[in-house]
């Protein structure tokens, strides 16, 4: 087999590891590790969660003594600077590893490379770029936010086959290991239209078990029907928040539920991104269903001020008949704006899923 | 390997050496054949046209001598009867091959199973239903007219990912290998708005090279505005054939180009497949674009007299602001009437390119 191919095989890896702590390792990045000697697999690892050791370390932990002359594999450049944790490239250095593969530099400009020099000067070959693509999407809100400061918005729906925008979520798609809870996991927030609410949407039944919980983010205007709450557990009303302008009146039991009001003078997404910059989120979710209520300003607001990096779509095996509008067509004049990139299917139970990049 | 592995994988060959004969074989099936001795594959062959040797003929003229006590794959069971050729089933015998594996029985209710009947009779091991699902897709529209008597009709259009239905075809789909001029292939007709003509649409330019060419079908009814067709070579008008109402004042510049015009009582789709099931059409492409003119009737019909077996969506990668409205959203209460499965998924250039059954 070809170097090439087995350098793409073992980064696969990484990035397959690097997946396992999806949903807890915010604000960090998600980092694979493989440690290979003789063409095996003698040590792996990756990064649990904030404060815990970096992948790197796992991994040559894994292969102790093994881990002498092999070559490390690694999703993202090792750091180089003390943090909560010691650099890994001292640790690398110091378990004499002979060649250190990596996926991609580290997104952070100010010590991107720095890891690679470090290493290099201590006579480890190194190279850069292998997987490349697929350890950038294994981190994009993660570099989004590193290179720009501000989360990284994605727009979700499910469409009909023909076309039209739906209520509800495909068969399996808030079951463990559907996409859409799989989705959950990815982002730190999630923006949804409080009309859901009213039907007894429960929030926590779309979670992976055992997984981090999003916060949820409703709005609630003065020129909307007022939010109808109906009973939530406490630990649902603990990861809810509730945006509203300053004429509004909530509903006393919404208050009394404990639930944390933020009231602005406008509503609208920028400001609502601004909260979750302050909050330290990569990523925020904004989630769509067929009756749009609230969210429906928010949409256009971020179409229009091309605030959405990334749209998920979900397309269900129905042939859905209305009265012909489909609000995210309706949403006009504006499709010069949006260049959309990258468009990619996988099938998910019975539907489809599409994503694509702005 | 496993034995149910390999013949997995011979079969798939089987199936890809079919599709090169793709609209060339109608109204026989396409079939594919491979020779296995040994572990290997000593001959190959495919049914490349009606009224030409079936493909296990060319596969076993490959193999020659070593098709002796080898293993014959083909993708549909070998014919037991005299057509235009001999029986299959009687060159595999007199070729002493010693198994036989038919990826699914014939379709044909009057043949079904005699032909692995007599193999069996003659002493050949026969196993039957190998990547049965392959070979039944390869073949779907041949197998429907086979089971109903009636053309198997699939509705085709393109929607941008927030849902609307779009003027245009998909880039490079229209091109060799593009997903669209395969779709031609496949078809024996297409059934296209006269409205496209109007925009110089060029009906040759979408074929693959040297390919079949479809019958391209347009409606012209008295109530919407006369059809004007641009400069069409002879090539394209001989391919094409114009349903008017007899009230119909059809330009006098078309009846001159010598395009063949039948004259109906009233248009709609029922009467436009009896004349395909006439032809001896097997299968018929509803091609449906933004502006959807004389179509939206027919499509209107399909949908509710229940008479489409197959939907292909191209999903392209625009976001399509216009005035709300998707007309194939427009076609209401009707959603409960379309059950729809098996919806699959693939890239095809920057396109996504959706499929499913009815």
């Amino acid at each position: 087999m070809a170097q090439d191919t087995d350098d793409g095989f073992y980064m696969r890896r990484c990035v397959e590891l690097a997946w396992k702590a999806i949903g807890c390792t915010s604000p960090n990045p998600m980092v694979g590790c493989v440690i290979v000697k003789d063409g095996k697999i003698v040590g792996e690892g990756f990064h649990p969660k904030a404060g815990q050791p970096h992948a790197e370390v796992f991994a040559l932990r894994d292969a102790g003594d093994l881990a002498e002359n092999a070559t490390a594999y690694v999703s993202l450049e090792p750091c180089n600077h003390y943090g909560r944790t010691p650099p890994c490239t001292e640790a690398l250095i110091k378990a004499k590893v002979k060649k250190v593969v990596v996926g991609m530099v580290d997104p952070n400009p100010i010590v991107a490379s720095k890891g690679v020099d470090k290493l290099r000067d201590a006579g480890i070959d190194v190279s850069v770029g292998v997987e490349e693509e697929l350890c950038k999407r294994l981190n994009e809100a993660y570099i989004h936010q590193m290179l720009t400061g501000n989360p990284f918005l994605t727009l979700r729906y499910s469409l009909s086959v023909n076309g039209n925008v739906l209520d509800q979520l495909g068969k399996g798609a808030k079951e463990p290991g559907g996409y859409y809870s799989q989705l959950l996991q990815e982002y730190d927030a999630v923006i949804l239209s409080p009309t859901l609410l009213n039907d007894k949407f429960s929030i926590l039944a779309s979670q992976e078990p055992g997984a981090k919980q999003p916060l949820w983010i409703l709005t609630a205007r003065t020129s909307h029907p007022p939010i109808k709450i109906p009973g939530l557990s406490t630990e649902e009303t603990a990861k809810m928040i509730i945006f509203t302008d300053k004429n509004m009146d909530v509903q006393q039991e919404t208050v009394l539920q404990g639930i944390e009001m933020v009231v602005l003078d406008q509503i609208n997404l920028k400001a609502i991104l601004e909260y979750c910059k302050c909050q330290g989120f990569c990523s925020v979710l904004l989630d769509v269903r067929g009756n749009f209520g609230d969210i429906e300003e928010l949409l256009k607001e971020g179409i229009e001020q091309n605030l959405l990096r990334k749209i998920v779509v979900e397309v269900l095996p129905l042939w859905h008949g209305s009265n012909g509008e489909n609000l995210l067509v309706a949403i006009n004049s504006i499709d010069k704006r949006l260049k959309i990139k990258n468009l990619q299917s996988r099938t998910s139970n019975e539907n489809v899923v599409l994503e694509a990049y702005l």
